[in-house]
């Protein structure tokens, strides 16, 4: 097997706020995994929150090469290899895991989806509003809503939330994800989460900061919403370590490090009753296909990283709605259209 | 999807006894799944300790029909279908996951090890000597380890049992397995496991009753070996119960219902760091071959099933030693030969 790889910078349409910072264009990695006359290819989004950068995953690519053989069916104990070498560089390990999935696929003509035993991809998803002054706010819902998105999610966190959901719930009587980015404080949370009902959440994602996830048990009895982990649930380990302390966990494959640990999370999660959500960061739609490929297996999708691009490099996604479908081309069932 | 069927009476080479009773032969269902000219075949081994007999395998085949849809891919959800509506008849369910997963193969050409993204089965087994007086065992052993077996099981809670194992480590010193097939007592059982160290087991399986499983924790203390759940775990939820009474659980495909929900069971026990066996009843090779493609994944495997035939009508899996190896032909990689 032959890996190759090149930056490419992703521009979103709008800036991007969290409660953690703004973002005016991303940098991630396209993978090629070359064996036998096919390319399989992945796409690597580090999370510094995790220690990763765009270094460290060109290092892990290249010190990978000698763990990966010569057979790229062999995805399960090639994955396993390498998080047994670099648990830390997860988000590698995803693209080369969905490089791995997509040439196996390209290689029998198959979508990964069905040689994985799943049904076609088609997923309603959330469309996300990041944190902005509130007259932004209401440019962005009103044009979400104008483009047919029937699912939000909206970054909380930040002093004018009171005033943006209040308009949005104006407008807006469809699923809203409330999202925290680890914002508040324990002491603080309570209220604040209190003062969220009304506007009637299907979810409210990481309150607390990540190392405070045994807080979060505090905040399932008021009952508001099922408290979410996200960045304090990166790996399977961890999904056992939060059994109890939360309500449910989102998954995404660059923290997991791809299709084979996000479905033992899934395993994980429902044999512990918690609800399954599964995410992505900005990408292109290369590292959303994927996550749709298993998108049926869990009960919410917020996979909208690449329709917040201006300039998504991949095709292959269709929207209806807020419904992503995935084609049903061999691989991964996406292709380069700008790279 | 088309379904048919025959029921096959298969012999064993010795008459087969365990602590809960003897068997001369053994009546298993061949189950054929037609779709697009190919043909998937699956074994049915109903377990009347979960009741299910051949009539109930017959009569869940029949039902099950309407559940199948019209494409043998999508078999995650065909099975969780079926384990909605017939959570009681797994063996029938593990039946037809199989014949699914031969279909997808002989449809792609390769074999389901490949499909599954694991590496090329093969497994070191134990070889079951099943109760019986001392002088039978005695030859038994002798055989085993005349044939080249490597690595044995022993059923115990017969009033032999010391005597036996005293002429077993005296001729054999290798992995021992030992069964008591819930043979004891929860207040006898401590006396019993103590005196069974001496023997030096790799693990002891199912000291006591099904329902006892809370006093497993009991045994576990005495680290003779590792205490491992056999008919007290059938399905993923009972992973969850068992979660820190047993050190480990020895899953079989007819109890769970299938590869599907073995590979959830085996995410599951890992997540919690326990000893996966994986084990079988006595069938042909045709119910082995799904159990062999997964066996990498788990620590001990116990599949010598068709080894104990005296008429095996599938060929596939060859043996050296201890170790069995499946052919690479696409599907599951057996087939009929004598039905």
């Amino acid at each position: 097997m032959k890996l190759s790889w090149q930056r490419q910078t992703l521009h979103p349409k709008h800036k991007f706020a969290t409660s953690q910072g703004v973002s005016e264009k991303r940098v991630t990695i396209v993978l090629r995994l070359e064996h036998d006359g096919i390319e399989g290819m992945g796409e690597i989004i580090p999370s510094e929150l995790y220690g990763q950068t765009l270094d460290s995953a060109e290092e892990t690519l290249n010190a990978a090469r000698e763990f990966l053989g010569d057979d790229p069916f062999v995805i399960e104990p090639i994955v396993q290899r390498l998080i047994d070498r670099f648990d830390g560089q997860r988000a590698t390990i995803d693209g080369i895991d969905a490089a791995l999935h997509d040439w196996c696929g390209k290689k029998l003509e198959i979508p990964v989806w069905r040689l994985l035993g799943l049904s076609a991809p088609k997923k309603q998803t959330t469309f996300t509003i990041g944190i902005a002054d509130t007259d932004e706010i209401r440019e962005k819902v009103d044009e979400a809503l104008a483009a047919g998105f029937d699912a939000l999610k909206i970054k909380v966190g930040a002093p004018n939330d009171h005033e943006t959901l209040t308009y949005i719930r104006s407008v807006f009587k469809g699923p809203l994800f409330l999202d925290a980015n680890q914002a508040w404080k324990p002491e603080e949370a309570p209220r604040r989460i209190v003062e969220l009902a009304r506007f009637q959440p299907t979810v409210i994602e990481q309150p607390l900061d990540r190392a405070d996830w045994q807080h979060m048990v505090d905040l399932r009895r008021f009952k508001v919403a099922p408290i979410i982990a996200d960045e304090s649930c990166e790996r399977p380990a961890d999904v056992n370590r939060l059994n109890g302390f939360v309500d449910g966990i989102n998954i995404k494959l660059n923290k997991c490090g791809g299709i084979c640990e996000a479905r033992r999370m899934i395993t994980l999660a429902r044999g512990f009753g918690m609800t399954v959500m599964l995410g992505c960061f900005v990408s292109s739609s290369l590292a959303i296909a994927p996550a749709l490929t298993i998108a049926s297996l869990v009960d919410h999708a917020d996979l909208d990283g690449a329709l917040l691009l201006a300039d998504d490099p991949f095709a292959g996604i269709t929207r209806t709605g807020s419904t992503l479908q995935l084609s049903d081309r061999p691989g991964l069932g996406v292709w380069p259209v700008s790279l």
